[in-house]
C-alpha cells in the first residue's frame, strides 16, 4: 500500500480556503508553503506536514485546467497523490495492470517527478503519483 | 494536525471498484472490509492498513445520500475523514470557529463516533471527523 502524500482540492480563491484549512488543522499560517505553477496555470498552497497533507489550488484564468474542473463539478475534492520511490518502474506496471494513463512516463512539477493516471480508470478519481526517495512502498 | 484515517469515493457498483483499487494498492482481496450501511442505504469497502485508508461507497438505491451525491457530481472523490481523540470536544471547537456542521453532536455508526461538517464551509469539500481512542492529534 502506497502513503497518500497529499489530497488535492480546487478553490476558488485560495487565501480565503488557506485561511479555513489553517484554522480547521490547527497549523500556523507560517507552515503554509505557496507556489505558483505556471504550467497548470494556478496558484497553490501546500498545508500540514506529518502524514497526508493538504493542497489547495487557484485558478489563474480559464486557460488553468482547475477552472474547467471547477466549471464542471464545482470546487471541492480534485485528486489523491500517492508516493513510489520508483514512478517509472510504478507506471509500467501500472500501465500493465490496463489502466489508462494521462501521463505515460514521469514528468517534473516543481523539481519533482510526477504522473497521473487517468480518471475513467477510477471511477472519476484523479490519481497522482510522486516519486519520493525512500517512501518505502 | 489530524491524521486522515479515510478517503471517501462514491463508485456505481462497488466489485468492479474494490477490484481495481486492490489491482492499484498491491493489497490482498481478503484484506477488504465490507459493510452494509443501513442509515445511508450503501454498501462499503475499506481498503488498506497502515496510514489512510480508501472507503469505496455504492448506493442501494435512489434514497441513498451516494446516489444523489452521484447523480449531482458523478462519481468519485466524496469526502476526507480526519481522527481526532474527542469528538465532541474537537465538534464545539469548530462551531465556535463558525463553521457549519452538519452533525452539532457526535452520532454513532458502525459502533464509531462520527459527525460531518458541512461542505458550504469549505468550497465543496464534505469533511468528516471520527473519534478514536489515541489518536494523539
Amino acid at each position: 500500500m502506497f502513503r497518500i502524500d497529499h489530497i488535492g482540492i480546487a478553490v476558488n480563491e485560495l487565501e480565503s480556503a488557506v485561511a479555513k484549512w489553517v484554522k480547521l488543522l490547527g497549523v500556523s499560517r507560517e507552515s503554509v508553503q505557496y507556489h505558483k505553477v505556471k504550467h497548470a496555470r494556478m496558484d497553490m498552497a501546500y498545508i500540514g506536514g506529518n502524514g497526508t497533507a493538504i493542497e489547495l489550488m487557484s485558478p489563474w484564468d480559464e486557460e488553468s485546467t482547475i477552472y474547467k474542473f471547477i466549471e464542471k463539478r464545482g470546487a471541492g475534492l480534485h485528486h489523491i497523490c500517492f508516493d513510489t520511490s520508483d514512478l517509472e518502474v510504478e507506471l509500467k506496471k501500472i500501465a500493465d495492470s490496463g489502466f489508462p494513463l494521462v501521463d505515460k512516463t514521469p514528468r517534473e512539477s516543481m523539481g519533482e517527478l510526477i504522473a497521473f493516471l487517468h480518471p475513467k480508470g477510477f471511477d472519476g478519481v484523479l490519481i497522482e503519483f510522486k516519486e519520493t526517495k525512500g517512501s518505502g512502498d
